[in-house]
């Protein structure tokens, strides 16, 4: 199995009132040194072993583009991750 | 300014129906080899500059548990991303 995480974060022109709303609870928390908060999603996609990396990206980009992220807001970043867990014998 | 990153996932023994959704409409984008899905959040922190990596490691461990995850269904990882951008002259 390896696994392709898909990064969707709002644009950066774009408001982020659930990031805004952490930022006013810090200093409840004593967290100071922080100067902004950003809130998006991370998808992770699981691929069956043996497909191809170039495959998955193309298969990423699609799925973000189709299902994952508003493109008049958001952009997404993709990352093949190499450590996958070994996957149970079947 | 220093990123750090607190991703949050369900544990993986909780159900993500949400995940379970894209699964389902992967066959119509011919995305034929992905075998699981599952979605989170993705948190940037950024830090004021001259911020030890210690300090805000631990910042982000108590901003996480307090506010970003729920610790009963989420785990979190936190990540101290060194490429962060240039900040403009103040």
């Amino acid at each position: 199995m390896t696994r392709v995480v898909v990064d969707v974060m709002l644009k950066p022109e774009i408001l982020d009132p659930q990031g805004e709303a952490v930022v006013r609870a810090l200093p409840r928390l004593g967290a100071s040194t922080v100067t902004g908060v950003r809130i998006g999603k991370r998808i992770e996609l699981d691929f069956a072993d043996g497909t191809d990396e170039q495959t998955m990206r193309d298969q990423a980009n699609t799925i973000a583009d189709a299902l994952l992220a508003n493109p008049v807001i958001e952009d997404f970043t993709i990352r093949v991750e190499s450590d996958a867990e070994p996957e149970p014998a079947q």
